[in-house]
Protein backbone atom coordinates (compact mmCIF):
# COMPACT_ATOMS: atom_id res chain seq x y z
CA UNK A 1 0.00 0.00 0.00
CA UNK A 2 2.85 2.26 0.70
CA UNK A 3 4.05 2.56 -2.80
CA UNK A 4 0.79 4.09 -4.64
CA UNK A 5 1.72 7.44 -5.97
CA UNK A 6 -0.16 10.63 -4.80
CA UNK A 7 -0.36 12.28 -7.60
CA UNK A 8 -2.92 12.28 -10.65
CA UNK A 9 -0.22 12.20 -13.37
CA UNK A 10 2.56 10.33 -12.57
CA UNK A 11 5.43 10.64 -14.23
CA UNK A 12 7.94 7.81 -14.15
CA UNK A 13 10.38 7.00 -11.47
CA UNK A 14 13.17 7.61 -14.00
CA UNK A 15 11.67 10.85 -15.06
CA UNK A 16 11.95 12.32 -11.68
CA UNK A 17 15.09 10.81 -10.85
CA UNK A 18 16.55 12.76 -13.98
CA UNK A 19 14.70 15.87 -12.68
CA UNK A 20 16.09 15.60 -9.21
CA UNK A 21 19.41 15.26 -10.34
CA UNK A 22 19.18 18.34 -13.27
CA UNK A 23 17.72 20.12 -10.05
CA UNK A 24 20.92 19.63 -7.71
CA UNK A 25 23.45 19.96 -10.30
CA UNK A 26 21.35 23.69 -11.47
CA UNK A 27 21.76 24.14 -7.54
CA UNK A 28 25.72 23.63 -7.64
CA UNK A 29 25.76 25.59 -10.93
CA UNK A 30 24.17 28.65 -8.57
CA UNK A 31 26.52 28.12 -5.99
CA UNK A 32 30.15 28.23 -8.23
CA UNK A 33 28.59 31.57 -9.84
CA UNK A 34 27.36 33.07 -6.50
CA UNK A 35 31.09 31.98 -5.25
CA UNK A 36 32.93 33.63 -8.81
CA UNK A 37 30.61 36.77 -7.89
CA UNK A 38 31.49 36.93 -4.30
CA UNK A 39 35.55 36.80 -5.52
CA UNK A 40 34.62 39.46 -7.74
CA UNK A 41 33.27 41.95 -5.73
CA UNK A 42 35.76 41.78 -3.63
CA UNK A 43 38.41 43.09 -6.33
CA UNK A 44 35.95 45.20 -7.25
CA UNK A 45 35.01 46.26 -3.93
CA UNK A 46 31.59 46.93 -5.15
CA UNK A 47 29.00 46.88 -2.38
CA UNK A 48 25.37 47.08 -4.54
CA UNK A 49 27.12 44.14 -6.31
CA UNK A 50 27.66 42.27 -2.95
CA UNK A 51 24.05 42.79 -1.78
CA UNK A 52 22.67 41.02 -4.79
CA UNK A 53 24.41 38.09 -3.99
CA UNK A 54 23.43 37.92 -0.56
CA UNK A 55 20.31 38.57 -1.88
CA UNK A 56 20.43 35.72 -4.61
CA UNK A 57 21.18 33.11 -2.09
CA UNK A 58 17.87 32.53 -1.21
CA UNK A 59 17.01 31.06 -4.38
CA UNK A 60 19.62 28.71 -4.12
CA UNK A 61 17.75 27.81 -0.23
CA UNK A 62 14.68 27.69 -2.28
CA UNK A 63 16.31 25.15 -4.44
CA UNK A 64 16.93 23.02 -1.82
CA UNK A 65 13.37 22.92 -0.11
CA UNK A 66 12.51 21.86 -3.69
CA UNK A 67 15.01 19.29 -4.09
CA UNK A 68 13.97 17.87 -0.45
CA UNK A 69 10.47 17.83 -1.30
CA UNK A 70 11.51 15.73 -4.61
CA UNK A 71 13.24 13.65 -2.59
CA UNK A 72 9.81 12.76 -0.74
CA UNK A 73 8.10 12.18 -3.31
CA UNK A 74 10.42 9.15 -4.51
CA UNK A 75 11.24 8.30 -1.55
CA UNK A 76 7.34 7.71 -0.99
CA UNK A 77 7.48 4.88 -3.80
CA UNK A 78 9.74 2.47 -1.77
CA UNK A 79 12.92 2.36 -4.19
CA UNK A 80 15.24 -0.14 -4.33
CA UNK A 81 18.90 -0.30 -3.15
CA UNK A 82 20.43 1.66 -6.38
CA UNK A 83 17.71 3.85 -6.45
CA UNK A 84 17.91 4.95 -3.13
CA UNK A 85 21.11 6.02 -2.79
CA UNK A 86 20.83 8.18 -5.84
CA UNK A 87 18.10 9.58 -3.32
CA UNK A 88 20.26 10.08 -0.49
CA UNK A 89 23.27 11.32 -2.76
CA UNK A 90 20.98 14.11 -3.85
CA UNK A 91 19.88 15.31 0.03
CA UNK A 92 23.26 15.16 1.19
CA UNK A 93 24.69 16.80 -2.06
CA UNK A 94 21.99 19.48 -2.05
CA UNK A 95 22.82 20.29 1.86
CA UNK A 96 26.55 20.66 0.76
CA UNK A 97 25.59 22.88 -1.76
CA UNK A 98 23.46 25.00 0.30
CA UNK A 99 26.19 25.61 2.61
CA UNK A 100 28.26 26.48 -0.15
CA UNK A 101 25.97 29.56 -1.30
CA UNK A 102 26.11 30.40 2.02
CA UNK A 103 29.87 30.73 2.64
CA UNK A 104 29.70 32.41 -1.38
CA UNK A 105 27.06 35.36 0.62
CA UNK A 106 29.35 35.43 3.60
CA UNK A 107 32.03 36.09 1.66
CA UNK A 108 29.94 39.27 -0.20
CA UNK A 109 28.75 40.37 3.23
CA UNK A 110 32.65 40.23 4.46
CA UNK A 111 33.76 42.12 1.53
CA UNK A 112 31.43 45.46 2.37
CA UNK A 113 33.14 45.49 5.98
CA UNK A 114 36.29 44.94 3.87
CA UNK A 115 35.66 48.71 1.44
CA UNK A 116 35.60 50.71 4.49
CA UNK A 117 39.37 50.00 4.68
CA UNK A 118 42.13 50.68 2.24
CA UNK A 119 42.54 47.63 0.03
CA UNK A 120 44.83 45.06 0.88
CA UNK A 121 47.66 43.07 -0.97
CA UNK A 122 46.65 39.76 0.32
CA UNK A 123 43.04 40.03 -2.06
CA UNK A 124 45.16 38.24 -4.58
CA UNK A 125 46.08 35.27 -2.14
CA UNK A 126 42.07 35.23 -1.51
CA UNK A 127 41.61 35.45 -4.94
CA UNK A 128 43.82 32.23 -5.44
CA UNK A 129 42.41 29.78 -3.28
CA UNK A 130 38.51 31.35 -4.06
CA UNK A 131 39.86 30.06 -8.11
CA UNK A 132 40.90 26.56 -6.70
CA UNK A 133 37.20 26.17 -4.75
CA UNK A 134 35.03 27.03 -7.52
CA UNK A 135 37.45 24.83 -10.22
CA UNK A 136 37.02 21.76 -7.29
CA UNK A 137 32.77 22.64 -7.20
CA UNK A 138 32.78 22.99 -10.65
CA UNK A 139 34.82 19.70 -10.98
CA UNK A 140 32.54 17.48 -8.59
CA UNK A 141 29.51 18.68 -10.20
CA UNK A 142 30.73 17.06 -13.51
CA UNK A 143 31.81 13.57 -11.67
CA UNK A 144 28.25 13.80 -10.18
CA UNK A 145 26.71 14.19 -13.10
CA UNK A 146 28.63 11.71 -15.21
CA UNK A 147 28.69 9.20 -12.09
CA UNK A 148 32.79 9.25 -12.20
CA UNK A 149 34.39 7.81 -9.10
CA UNK A 150 37.74 8.64 -10.37
CA UNK A 151 37.35 12.49 -11.32
CA UNK A 152 35.64 12.59 -7.73
CA UNK A 153 38.48 11.16 -5.95
CA UNK A 154 41.17 13.34 -7.80
CA UNK A 155 38.75 16.32 -6.22
CA UNK A 156 38.64 15.08 -2.82
CA UNK A 157 42.71 14.31 -3.11
CA UNK A 158 42.89 18.10 -4.78
CA UNK A 159 41.33 19.32 -1.50
CA UNK A 160 44.66 19.31 0.17
CA UNK A 161 46.51 22.01 -2.29
CA UNK A 162 43.34 24.02 -1.44
CA UNK A 163 44.42 23.53 2.16
CA UNK A 164 47.92 24.46 1.82
CA UNK A 165 47.43 27.34 0.21
CA UNK A 166 44.92 28.56 2.79
CA UNK A 167 47.77 28.01 5.40
CA UNK A 168 49.80 29.76 3.81
CA UNK A 169 47.78 32.69 2.93
CA UNK A 170 46.49 32.63 7.18
CA UNK A 171 50.23 32.33 7.90
CA UNK A 172 50.65 35.73 5.57
CA UNK A 173 47.68 37.24 7.00
CA UNK A 174 48.97 36.86 10.65
CA UNK A 175 52.59 38.45 10.06
CA UNK A 176 51.09 41.72 8.51
CA UNK A 177 48.68 42.08 11.38
CA UNK A 178 51.90 41.89 13.42
CA UNK A 179 53.44 44.35 11.58
CA UNK A 180 50.40 47.02 11.38
CA UNK A 181 47.77 47.10 14.30
CA UNK A 182 45.20 49.28 11.67
CA UNK A 183 45.29 45.87 9.64
CA UNK A 184 43.90 44.13 12.34
CA UNK A 185 40.10 44.50 11.54
CA UNK A 186 40.46 44.41 7.85
CA UNK A 187 42.92 41.23 8.17
CA UNK A 188 40.66 39.41 10.12
CA UNK A 189 38.21 39.74 8.17
CA UNK A 190 39.95 38.41 5.19
CA UNK A 191 41.10 35.38 7.55
CA UNK A 192 37.35 34.51 7.83
CA UNK A 193 37.01 34.70 3.59
CA UNK A 194 39.83 32.54 3.18
CA UNK A 195 38.46 29.88 6.03
CA UNK A 196 34.77 30.51 4.25
CA UNK A 197 36.63 29.38 0.91
CA UNK A 198 38.73 26.54 2.70
CA UNK A 199 35.45 25.27 4.06
CA UNK A 200 33.90 25.30 0.77
CA UNK A 201 36.25 23.10 -0.53
CA UNK A 202 35.74 20.78 2.43
CA UNK A 203 32.19 20.75 0.95
CA UNK A 204 33.26 20.33 -2.38
CA UNK A 205 35.08 16.45 -0.68
CA UNK A 206 31.74 15.58 0.94
CA UNK A 207 30.20 15.71 -2.65
CA UNK A 208 32.83 13.80 -4.40
CA UNK A 209 32.63 11.53 -1.30
CA UNK A 210 28.73 10.94 -1.87
CA UNK A 211 29.48 10.45 -5.68
CA UNK A 212 31.59 7.52 -4.52
CA UNK A 213 28.94 6.66 -1.77
CA UNK A 214 26.42 6.38 -4.79
CA UNK A 215 28.36 4.74 -7.32
CA UNK A 216 30.20 2.55 -5.14
CA UNK A 217 28.10 1.48 -2.23
CA UNK A 218 29.54 1.33 1.19
CA UNK A 219 32.94 0.22 -0.30
CA UNK A 220 35.24 2.75 1.70
CA UNK A 221 37.27 5.37 0.08
CA UNK A 222 41.31 5.31 0.82
CA UNK A 223 41.95 7.68 3.91
CA UNK A 224 43.10 10.93 1.98
CA UNK A 225 45.55 13.94 3.04
CA UNK A 226 45.09 16.87 5.13
CA UNK A 227 47.35 19.91 4.89
CA UNK A 228 45.35 22.38 6.64
CA UNK A 229 47.50 23.04 9.35
CA UNK A 230 46.18 26.52 9.91
CA UNK A 231 44.73 25.15 13.28
CA UNK A 232 47.59 24.44 14.98
CA UNK A 233 49.92 27.72 14.09
CA UNK A 234 52.11 28.35 16.92
CA UNK A 235 51.41 31.71 18.88
CA UNK B 1 8.12 -5.77 -4.33
CA UNK B 2 10.21 -2.97 -3.11
CA UNK B 3 8.54 -3.75 0.44
CA UNK B 4 9.76 -6.98 0.97
CA UNK B 5 12.64 -6.39 4.13
CA UNK B 6 15.51 -7.86 3.07
CA UNK B 7 17.10 -9.78 6.60
CA UNK B 8 15.84 -13.21 7.58
CA UNK B 9 14.88 -11.66 11.51
CA UNK B 10 12.72 -8.60 10.81
CA UNK B 11 12.23 -6.28 13.12
CA UNK B 12 8.93 -4.30 13.21
CA UNK B 13 9.28 -1.07 11.63
CA UNK B 14 7.94 1.02 15.14
CA UNK B 15 11.33 -0.72 16.76
CA UNK B 16 13.47 -0.16 13.78
CA UNK B 17 12.35 3.47 14.09
CA UNK B 18 12.91 3.41 17.90
CA UNK B 19 16.42 2.32 17.27
CA UNK B 20 16.95 5.51 14.53
CA UNK B 21 15.93 8.27 17.24
CA UNK B 22 17.78 6.86 20.39
CA UNK B 23 20.79 6.31 18.31
CA UNK B 24 20.53 9.85 16.83
CA UNK B 25 19.78 11.12 20.63
CA UNK B 26 23.04 9.10 21.07
CA UNK B 27 25.15 10.78 18.40
CA UNK B 28 23.94 14.17 20.04
CA UNK B 29 24.64 14.06 23.43
CA UNK B 30 28.12 12.04 22.51
CA UNK B 31 28.50 15.67 20.85
CA UNK B 32 27.50 17.78 23.59
CA UNK B 33 29.97 15.88 25.84
CA UNK B 34 32.53 16.10 23.19
CA UNK B 35 31.94 20.12 23.61
CA UNK B 36 32.11 20.26 27.20
CA UNK B 37 35.11 18.47 27.40
CA UNK B 38 36.23 20.64 24.61
CA UNK B 39 35.64 23.85 26.89
CA UNK B 40 37.03 22.06 29.90
CA UNK B 41 40.54 21.64 28.30
CA UNK B 42 40.94 24.63 26.54
CA UNK B 43 40.30 25.96 30.52
CA UNK B 44 42.94 23.95 32.10
CA UNK B 45 45.48 24.07 29.06
CA UNK B 46 45.59 20.00 28.82
CA UNK B 47 47.60 18.81 25.69
CA UNK B 48 46.93 15.20 26.35
CA UNK B 49 42.97 15.44 27.08
CA UNK B 50 42.70 17.76 23.68
CA UNK B 51 44.01 14.75 21.89
CA UNK B 52 42.21 12.38 23.39
CA UNK B 53 38.84 14.70 22.12
CA UNK B 54 39.95 14.83 18.62
CA UNK B 55 40.31 10.67 19.22
CA UNK B 56 36.81 10.62 20.03
CA UNK B 57 35.31 12.40 17.49
CA UNK B 58 35.76 9.38 15.05
CA UNK B 59 32.72 7.53 17.21
CA UNK B 60 30.75 10.40 16.42
CA UNK B 61 31.51 9.83 12.02
CA UNK B 62 30.77 6.16 12.58
CA UNK B 63 27.51 6.72 14.69
CA UNK B 64 26.44 9.01 11.85
CA UNK B 65 27.37 5.98 9.12
CA UNK B 66 25.24 3.95 11.35
CA UNK B 67 22.34 5.71 11.08
CA UNK B 68 22.55 6.13 7.22
CA UNK B 69 22.42 2.77 7.13
CA UNK B 70 19.75 2.23 9.63
CA UNK B 71 18.02 5.06 7.28
CA UNK B 72 18.25 3.18 4.10
CA UNK B 73 17.26 -0.15 5.88
CA UNK B 74 14.12 1.74 7.01
CA UNK B 75 13.57 3.61 3.51
CA UNK B 76 13.54 0.24 1.27
CA UNK B 77 10.76 -0.51 3.08
CA UNK B 78 8.60 2.54 1.99
CA UNK B 79 7.30 4.76 4.28
CA UNK B 80 4.06 7.03 4.41
CA UNK B 81 4.60 10.92 5.17
CA UNK B 82 4.83 10.83 8.46
CA UNK B 83 7.25 7.81 8.84
CA UNK B 84 9.12 9.61 5.87
CA UNK B 85 9.54 12.72 8.03
CA UNK B 86 11.16 10.73 10.51
CA UNK B 87 13.66 9.28 8.21
CA UNK B 88 14.40 12.67 7.04
CA UNK B 89 14.75 14.58 10.00
CA UNK B 90 17.19 11.82 11.16
CA UNK B 91 19.62 11.55 8.60
CA UNK B 92 19.49 15.68 8.62
CA UNK B 93 20.04 15.99 12.71
CA UNK B 94 22.59 12.98 12.46
CA UNK B 95 24.39 15.14 9.76
CA UNK B 96 24.19 18.60 11.97
CA UNK B 97 25.19 16.59 14.90
CA UNK B 98 28.12 15.32 12.86
CA UNK B 99 29.07 18.97 12.42
CA UNK B 100 28.82 19.90 15.64
CA UNK B 101 31.38 17.24 16.84
CA UNK B 102 33.90 18.29 14.44
CA UNK B 103 33.65 21.93 15.61
CA UNK B 104 34.06 20.33 19.02
CA UNK B 105 36.85 18.53 18.03
CA UNK B 106 38.11 22.03 16.55
CA UNK B 107 38.40 23.84 19.77
CA UNK B 108 40.14 21.43 21.18
CA UNK B 109 42.50 20.87 18.48
CA UNK B 110 43.13 25.13 18.43
CA UNK B 111 43.35 24.85 22.47
CA UNK B 112 46.75 22.93 21.90
CA UNK B 113 48.08 25.83 19.66
CA UNK B 114 46.76 28.57 22.40
CA UNK B 115 48.60 26.77 25.36
CA UNK B 116 52.21 27.68 23.88
CA UNK B 117 51.09 31.34 24.76
CA UNK B 118 50.15 32.75 28.27
CA UNK B 119 46.94 32.43 28.88
CA UNK B 120 44.60 34.87 27.55
CA UNK B 121 41.30 36.75 29.81
CA UNK B 122 39.19 36.28 27.28
CA UNK B 123 39.01 32.55 27.42
CA UNK B 124 36.32 33.26 30.53
CA UNK B 125 34.09 34.80 27.23
CA UNK B 126 35.02 31.61 24.95
CA UNK B 127 33.37 29.48 28.26
CA UNK B 128 30.51 31.53 28.37
CA UNK B 129 29.03 31.17 24.76
CA UNK B 130 30.53 27.60 25.07
CA UNK B 131 28.12 27.04 27.68
CA UNK B 132 25.17 28.55 25.90
CA UNK B 133 26.06 25.92 22.84
CA UNK B 134 25.93 22.88 24.73
CA UNK B 135 22.96 24.08 26.44
CA UNK B 136 21.10 24.97 23.07
CA UNK B 137 22.51 21.27 21.90
CA UNK B 138 21.07 19.19 25.24
CA UNK B 139 17.56 21.37 24.74
CA UNK B 140 17.05 20.89 21.15
CA UNK B 141 17.96 17.15 21.69
CA UNK B 142 15.03 16.97 23.76
CA UNK B 143 12.66 18.85 21.95
CA UNK B 144 13.87 16.19 19.00
CA UNK B 145 12.86 13.62 21.50
CA UNK B 146 9.83 14.28 22.81
CA UNK B 147 8.30 15.51 19.50
CA UNK B 148 8.02 19.25 21.50
CA UNK B 149 7.74 22.00 18.51
CA UNK B 150 7.44 24.95 21.32
CA UNK B 151 10.57 23.55 23.07
CA UNK B 152 12.25 23.87 19.29
CA UNK B 153 11.38 27.15 18.39
CA UNK B 154 12.32 28.62 21.65
CA UNK B 155 16.26 27.29 20.83
CA UNK B 156 15.66 28.36 17.31
CA UNK B 157 14.72 32.20 18.69
CA UNK B 158 17.78 31.86 21.97
CA UNK B 159 20.27 31.57 19.30
CA UNK B 160 20.16 35.27 18.65
CA UNK B 161 21.60 35.50 22.16
CA UNK B 162 24.15 33.52 21.74
CA UNK B 163 24.77 35.27 18.13
CA UNK B 164 24.95 38.44 20.27
CA UNK B 165 27.52 36.96 22.84
CA UNK B 166 29.77 35.83 19.69
CA UNK B 167 30.05 39.40 18.32
CA UNK B 168 30.67 41.44 21.56
CA UNK B 169 33.41 38.53 22.14
CA UNK B 170 34.48 39.37 18.31
CA UNK B 171 34.62 42.83 19.07
CA UNK B 172 36.85 42.80 22.70
CA UNK B 173 39.43 40.29 21.17
CA UNK B 174 39.81 42.70 18.02
CA UNK B 175 40.54 45.86 20.65
CA UNK B 176 42.81 43.42 22.15
CA UNK B 177 45.07 42.56 19.41
CA UNK B 178 45.42 46.31 18.37
CA UNK B 179 46.94 46.66 21.65
CA UNK B 180 48.70 44.12 21.94
CA UNK B 181 50.89 42.86 18.73
CA UNK B 182 51.94 39.82 20.59
CA UNK B 183 48.57 38.69 21.41
CA UNK B 184 47.35 38.48 17.69
CA UNK B 185 48.34 34.82 16.90
CA UNK B 186 46.29 33.39 19.86
CA UNK B 187 43.22 35.82 19.74
CA UNK B 188 42.79 34.65 15.96
CA UNK B 189 42.77 30.90 17.56
CA UNK B 190 40.21 32.21 19.82
CA UNK B 191 38.48 34.15 17.07
CA UNK B 192 38.03 30.66 15.19
CA UNK B 193 37.37 28.91 18.10
CA UNK B 194 34.37 31.41 19.25
CA UNK B 195 33.45 31.48 15.79
CA UNK B 196 33.02 27.22 16.23
CA UNK B 197 30.80 27.93 19.12
CA UNK B 198 28.67 30.33 17.23
CA UNK B 199 28.44 27.56 14.30
CA UNK B 200 27.64 25.30 16.59
CA UNK B 201 24.43 27.28 17.50
CA UNK B 202 23.70 27.51 14.05
CA UNK B 203 22.92 23.38 13.71
CA UNK B 204 21.16 23.47 17.01
CA UNK B 205 19.00 25.85 14.93
CA UNK B 206 18.75 23.70 12.38
CA UNK B 207 17.82 20.31 14.26
CA UNK B 208 15.20 22.89 16.13
CA UNK B 209 13.69 23.61 12.19
CA UNK B 210 13.79 19.91 11.36
CA UNK B 211 12.12 18.97 14.40
CA UNK B 212 9.74 21.51 13.33
CA UNK B 213 9.26 20.00 10.02
CA UNK B 214 9.00 16.43 11.64
CA UNK B 215 5.80 17.44 13.76
CA UNK B 216 4.59 19.88 11.28
CA UNK B 217 5.42 18.90 7.53
CA UNK B 218 5.99 22.02 5.43
CA UNK B 219 4.57 24.62 7.28
CA UNK B 220 6.26 27.48 7.57
CA UNK B 221 8.65 28.50 11.04
CA UNK B 222 7.99 32.32 11.77
CA UNK B 223 10.98 33.97 10.93
CA UNK B 224 13.89 34.45 13.10
CA UNK B 225 15.71 37.40 14.40
CA UNK B 226 19.59 37.63 13.78
CA UNK B 227 22.13 39.29 15.72
CA UNK B 228 25.58 38.29 14.41
CA UNK B 229 26.49 41.39 13.69
CA UNK B 230 30.25 39.97 13.62
CA UNK B 231 30.77 39.98 9.83
CA UNK B 232 29.49 43.59 9.04
CA UNK B 233 32.23 45.05 12.12
CA UNK B 234 33.80 48.08 10.22
CA UNK B 235 37.37 48.41 9.94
Amino acid sequence: MHNQPHDHIVKSYDEEQRRLLDETLRMGEMAASQLEAALDVVQRRDDNAAARIIENDEAIDTLEQEISHDVMKLALRGPMARDLREILAAIRIASDIERIGDYAANVAKRSTALNLAPPLPQISGLQSIGKLAVQQLRDVLVAYRDNDVDAARAVRDRDADLDAAYTALFRELLTYMMEDARSITPCTHLLFMAKNIERIGDHATNIAENVWFLVRGNDELPPREKRDESNTVAP
